[in-house]
């Protein structure tokens, strides 16, 4: 393509980054409407208890409450993503601390929030259950009285002859790993605002990932027709995961429907670690072996995840956990089993990387510690099991493009990369260096079982203003996918960014879309939007065709000029004069994707090519220990992907580095610390510890161009990625530093510390 | 068509009618939003005076002020539809009472208003001329420096032999008419908000009937590049007219430009008087000639059109008045010329019926003293000149059916009609009883200038919820346009009402359309949604047809169901799964119409098909007029109306009543009174004196359906034409009932009580 290079590939500032920077953006917490009501919701104070009475006629007769809601006011349908087992408010019993009961409606959050003191509900606790592997115990006391075990979900993977494997190992790792749970913090809590208007028709307003999906299924809790549903999707202060499925929308349309005014619901701080939910906590046992030269021959996991006390999008993030990383290196015998356990906590579901961040840094860490047995540099031992474009992976997984080795080359050269083997303390040292890399490999997509597709439409709308309207119901949930669909649009057109604008969201004008999950929004709704593009520039060529009195096929089209010999029309005049010489219509280019050779993974096997590409990742710091403190400080972190094609540097290098910096607080510091009921302890930035920019090193970020056969000008993804391989890599940092296996996050400085004293003691008492 | 009539020609409720019946429905005055800012603006205290000074910094000292704006402040452009001689505020000059001079931003309507009186402007008054014919006149001074005698636009349409046909009548009337300043006076008045986003895009909401015009106006006059134009229309309380060109909306974008805030520009009632533009006064020498068999033989008008201070839509309503009613009869000899003139009073426009309630006044009278004097019952008489279905009138108007026959006996025949001739005076007689007769011709719409056509652009979008998304550029001003466009869709596609859904007009999503005048919106607009419903239909079809492994020509559709043998799925089926097969992408069915043989009238000659139907209509008074008082009392209202195809019995009778009762006002009591310097004596309801629903008849209303040929299901227009004959047929039963010839409206009871003493004292002064 002659221009190919003319808006993608470049530095391109966010087509709404003045509005962000200057504060002018209105976030969904910012938006008000007329007669606006507040909801504000009754949370248990138990994490296992029957509701035996709510007396709430105190409440209601304050001054400014609407109305109280329970259970007994609402739908009684059941939700959930794959399992349905959660209500919108609980009935009998409450199953976790957190768990909504109740809900004001007033005239203002204030008099809401005072008024749920005065409910009184009467509980009769029941025996909770917090750990998985407790909750699987006969004697656990069951949540859920139709799932045996309170296993929600068991699944399996296997594949190869893992047994006769191993036998052929040189060396076998084995370790149990526990990670922790962690929230996705978002900048601005979850929160929406939902209205029926005077034709019946329900409209919410929400940051919602996946406007579409929920969409459906509001209108399936709801006994709605789906074409009385309308989802806004207002751009929310981050995302992460935690607003995709069902959380809030379910309470603030249940009031809605019912008192048909304006109701908004937004989490405070502490309310949106109840009501968001985070990573699943998993505890898992691997073992993995290689032979003498480092090649992986077999890989064993038995995964154990935390459901918490309802089943959200949890049991695809099991399947996740026992096969991503399976497709990261030349594997061919694996066996991953794993249960989702309902406990009484905290519900978990979607967070940046699916499952995969878990399962990689326990297979990551233990490949270095064969290495280590082996005596064979990491980096090394990573290039000689990374897989080709070309490969097939042990789950079916067709590699279109992979750059695994270039990456590892790129950290290994741009990093003074100097392995020794894992690192020794030394009497009286009070600082130790070290370096550690890690590996990842993503999805761009996941192919959905309803609708079973994992494609992308759009449209590219162009009036007689010559203005460029690009719509998808992908949305835009902060990472930046307006701009690169205005890219590629611009690209395609030959126009400039100005030209075009990604009006949000919206179910009475957008495709129905899947949404801003498993990093698939570039590489499928981008080619949608490409497709769209390209059918909008044929229409206009024909335009220009019919006003030149010429044939299409005449047409050359270059530099926003339609041009014929010495005829010429600019973008600008075939726009305006073709419109009205057709009666005002606007050119509508159509674009669909959908990916040629990706099914849905087989539900027994998990066996099936799920994404038309695979991105993959290396990443490698520096890091110093203070023997002292506990304290890990990173000096240095490169971050290399190959995305296949970099669409816009500035928006990947911002995925990267942001990324590095949440997989950096997944290392160091941030866990969700429930007290001895189930409550969070830690509800707030003061106590829940993100890095903060001191925290923060500066992250370099190289890319690899593998430039994929599938995505838009050979792009793949970005987003979730960027955070996989960073815990690990630490990980490994500290093995190299000082010889510590790290087996659970965060690696806290008192962890860290009591390890380190650990080693300081075996030091001493062989000496 | 099977289901023709499953939809259409049912009594249906408007979609919006439950929002507006409960007062829920958001009109332009209830907007608003964070940061909003309010305009205030400082009008002309003279008809005529220079501006010497502007002294506002005692205004921008008061606190809650953010700016005064006065010509300097604001792009320099001059706007207008036709002459461009508008500036935004007053510069050297103001030339009529109430003539922006400075707008006062302030961050609330109270604080601009205290601040607009801070103002001081130092004025030296210049002579003023009120009276067109005066303005004509050579020593009258010059209102624009480059219109010499005050004429902005003098026109002529001159067909057959005038001088000889005039020779060849049996009886010629001819008189001068005066037909008064008369204002919408909607219920709302006119409103608007601006704003400019950080990505530069100017946002304006506003009830303006033509969006799509406006927006291109604004680009112009503010050299905005169009597509940085977002115009969102919101209905609004009424427009007739008066909200169709700029009249407010530049003052709110050019602060909003500056300022960089949302501004608010809510006119007040009396406001509203001098910023939203009423119908051209006229005054009308007209002579008219029929031979002793009632035939019309020859017509001779001079029209002086009153512009006020500066050309809005003005020079457009001339040439209607100069050729409209010509085309009502079989008329051969025409000549007609006007000019439209500068004065300072406040500028005149478009108004329901545009030029052509005044035109009909006058002929209509003048036919039925010329039937009087043949004595030949005026509704023969205009039976006799009616017009027939295949005609082409005498300007070239192509009339491809005409019921006006029709309308005439059926008013005839269901009113007691019985006609005598002109009524004389009784000694002593207190109350005296007449009927009236009058009819009308009128256009479904007018082939603009620029862009050159009138045609209409429709999408049906349907996604995979079965719902009907109608996008029309035309959009709602209260006439119950986006019902109209839902019948036709749901018919079409064989849906019920509830599915359909007709989004505001929004440029950002919606077709180029020409917009809601010369009554065009149903017969144009609604062939292009249509034809796009029919498109949506055949795409179903094809999915329907690739779902069930056939071809399209083996579906059937019927009653929501397609169907092939025994095969069968309904259209909710259909819509999701054709869909979800297709990558999420919506179906957009696409319409476009354009009339085949409609041209621009020519601008010398006036000549020329200038719309694809013309609807007719008679109307029926029966009256009463009382001695003492003067005031005439309606005692019965039949009006009749070949609309083509009625497709909405309870909207087209709506549309009757209104008109009906507003040509009542016209006729018997609206006049925007001016005082010495131009300034309006009666700016308020109070005194302005509208009909309430106390003095207003119950109208009857009965259809003629002659089935044009090229209206959406036979329909031509109905809005306009509803008002255009009540005044004469007033007129004509005053005459009938006590032989007064009304030269000129309003009939208020003190003239009415005039004209009868004149004649008492004749009638005492012959005895």
């Amino acid at each position: 393509m002659k221009n190919e290079s003319r808006v993608i590939g470049r530095r391109v500032s966010r087509i709404d980054a003045t509005e962000k920077v200057t504060g002018s953006f209105k976030y969904p917490s910012d938006l008000t409407m007329p007669g606006l009501l507040h909801a504000v919701v009754l949370r248990s104070p138990h994490g296992h208890a029957e509701i035996e009475e709510i007396e709430s006629s105190a409440a209601e007769s304050l001054e400014g409450v609407i109305k109280v809601f329970t259970a007994k006011d609402v739908s009684q349908e059941l939700f959930g993503e794959i399992v349905k087992d959660t209500p919108i408010f609980a009935r009998e019993k409450v199953r976790y601390y957190g768990e909504p009961v109740a809900c004001v409606l007033a005239d203002s959050e204030d008099v809401a929030r005072n008024a749920i003191k005065k409910i009184k509900v009467k509980y009769k606790t029941l025996p909770e259950v917090f750990d998985p592997s407790e909750a699987m115990k006969e004697e656990a006391p069951l949540i859920h009285d139709n799932y045996p075990g309170n296993i929600a979900v068991e699944k399996k993977a296997e594949r190869g002859d893992v047994e006769k494997a191993f036998a052929e190992c040189a060396v076998i790792e084995k370790d149990t790993f526990t990670l922790p749970y962690v929230h996705q913090v978002p900048l601005e809590p979850n929160g929406c605002i939902a209205f029926v208007d005077e034709r019946g028709q329900l409209n919410l307003y929400t940051p919602n990932q996946s406007p579409a999906w929920l969409r459906s299924r509001l209108a399936e809790l709801f006994n709605l027709d789906l074409f009385q549903v309308r989802v806004i999707q207002i751009q929310g202060g981050g995302g992460f995961g935690g607003k995709c499925p069902l959380t809030i929308e379910q309470i603030c349309v249940a009031l809605a429907l019912d008192i048909k005014r304006p109701v908004r619901l937004v989490n405070n701080r502490e309310e949106d670690f109840y009501a968001t939910w985070g990573r699943v906590p998993m505890k898992i046992e691997l073992e993995l072996g290689a032979d003498k030269s480092g090649k992986l021959l077999a890989k064993r996991s038995r995964v154990i995840a935390d459901n918490g006390a309802y089943s959200n999008i949890a049991p695809g993030v099991l399947s996740t956990a026992l096969t991503r990383i399976d497709s990261l290196y030349r594997l061919k015998n694996v066996e991953n089993i794993g249960w989702l356990v309902y406990t009484n906590k905290i519900p978990t579901g979607m967070f940046r990387g699916f499952g995969n961040p878990q399962i990689t840094f326990t297979v990551e860490t233990l490949i270095d510690r064969l290495a280590a047995r082996l005596n064979i540099d990491p980096g090394e031992m990573r290039k000689r099991n990374a897989p080709c474009a070309g490969d097939v992976s042990v789950h079916g997984w067709n590699l279109k493009s992979c750059g695994l080795t270039e990456c590892i080359a790129i950290c290994m050269e741009e990093s003074n990369w100097n392995w020794k083997g894992p690192g020794k303390m030394e009497k009286g040292k009070k600082v130790y260096r070290g370096q550690g890399l890690a590996c990842c490999i993503h999805v761009a997509g996941n192919r959905g079982v309803y609708p079973s597709f994992d494609g992308s439409a759009a449209e590219v709308r162009i009036g007689p203003d010559g203005g460029v309207k690009v719509l998808s119901g992908e949305g835009e949930i902060g990472c930046g996918a307006n701009t690169t669909f205005a890219q590629i649009a611009a690209e395609i057109l030959g126009v400039e960014m100005e030209r075009i604008q990604v009006p949000e969201v919206d179910s009475c004008y957008s495709p129905f879309g899947l949404g801003a999950y498993a990093s698939r929004v570039t590489a499928i709704g981008g080619n949608a939007v490409k497709n769209a593009a390209e059918n909008a520039l044929e229409q206009l060529k024909e335009e220009a065709a019919c006003l030149m009195g010429l044939n299409k096929e005449e047409i050359i089209y270059e530099e926003g000029r339609f041009k014929s010999g010495d005829k010429t029309l600019t973008f600008e005049e075939v726009c305006r004069e073709g419109c009205y010489s057709k009666g005002g219509t606007t050119i509508v280019g159509k674009g669909t994707y959908i990916p040629q050779d990706v099914t849905i993974a087989d539900k027994e096997t998990l066996y099936g090519n799920i994404s038309p590409s695979y991105s993959f990742g290396a990443q490698l710091v520096d890091l110093e220990i203070d023997v002292e403190t506990g304290k890990v400080k990173i000096l240095d972190f490169l971050a290399v992907q190959d995305l296949g094609r970099v669409l816009n540097p500035l928006g990947a290098e911002g995925q990267l580095e942001g990324g590095v910096i949440m997989g950096i607080g997944y290392a160091l510091s941030e866990e969700l610390v429930l007290g001895e009921k189930g409550e969070v302890i830690n509800p707030r930035y003061r106590d829940y510890k993100i890095p903060l920019a001191i925290d923060s090193p500066q992250v370099r970020v190289k890319f690899v161009e593998t430039n994929d056969p599938v995505g838009p000008f050979g792009a793949k993804s970005v987003g979730e990625p960027a955070l996989v391989p960073t815990a690990p890599a630490i990980a490994n940092a500290i093995f190299n530093a000082v010889g510590i296996k790290v087996n659970s996050l965060p690696i806290t400085p008192e962890k860290m510390k009591m390890e380190l004293q650990k080693k300081i003691r075996e030091l001493e008492e062989k000496e």
